[in-house]
């Protein structure tokens, strides 16, 4: 029998920020859960799009012509190859959707740099 | 620049149930928004996934070993090949995510099924 998954409840598992979890999946992208707050790193996914959701709180994220702001309940995906950086000024939830062969921080790697195994634990 | 998209705010684009409108994408995934109110019709997606969450009220979906509750918050992914079907006792607001591919009603064709052009008018 299926089971659903409670979208908010699914941030229990998330216990550091910037350390996405997998909480889904729908054909080949993957749902993943994240705490952010702070800045993240510049980084790009060729040939990927990036989906974020804002589930709680407000996040900015900077492009090179310019931040976008996002509020609670807002979406945005970042096409393939646009270099992007999130900044959270508070604690934001985000549900993100991309390829499950997305990397974290796509060719910059950083101590933050998740792997899927890591996001999948 | 890219600009979010408010999720509640794309419902003003739903005036009828049953007939989702394409809302945004991420990768070959489209997403898109309906109302749904009553019972829809028994089928199935062959080869394509079908994520459902429920953004507001509440909905059953019927699977052939017996039906699932989703609440507000809750997202179910239907694998593929699963047939079932959506009943919506109240008025519910939902987000589909599905390939661009995906037939509304599967090979079941009814006077409800809408086209991906209807989809994205």
């Amino acid at each position: 029998m299926l089971s659903p998954t409670t979208l908010t409840a699914a941030f229990d598992r998330v216990t550091d920020y910037w350390s996405p979890k997998v909480v889904g999946r729908v054909n080949d992208q993957l749902l993943k859960v994240a705490k952010l707050k702070g800045k993240f790193v510049w980084h790009a996914h060729d040939g990927e799009d990036e989906l974020f959701y804002i589930v709680k709180g407000s996040l900015r994220i900077e492009f090179e012509d310019g931040p976008v702001e996002l509020s609670q309940g807002d979406f945005l995906t970042v096409p393939s190859g646009v270099r992007h950086n999130p900044v959270a000024d508070e604690e934001c939830w985000v549900l993100l959707i991309e390829p499950a062969s997305t990397k974290h921080t796509g060719d910059e790697v950083t101590s933050r740099t998740r792997s899927l195994d890591e996001q999948l634990s």
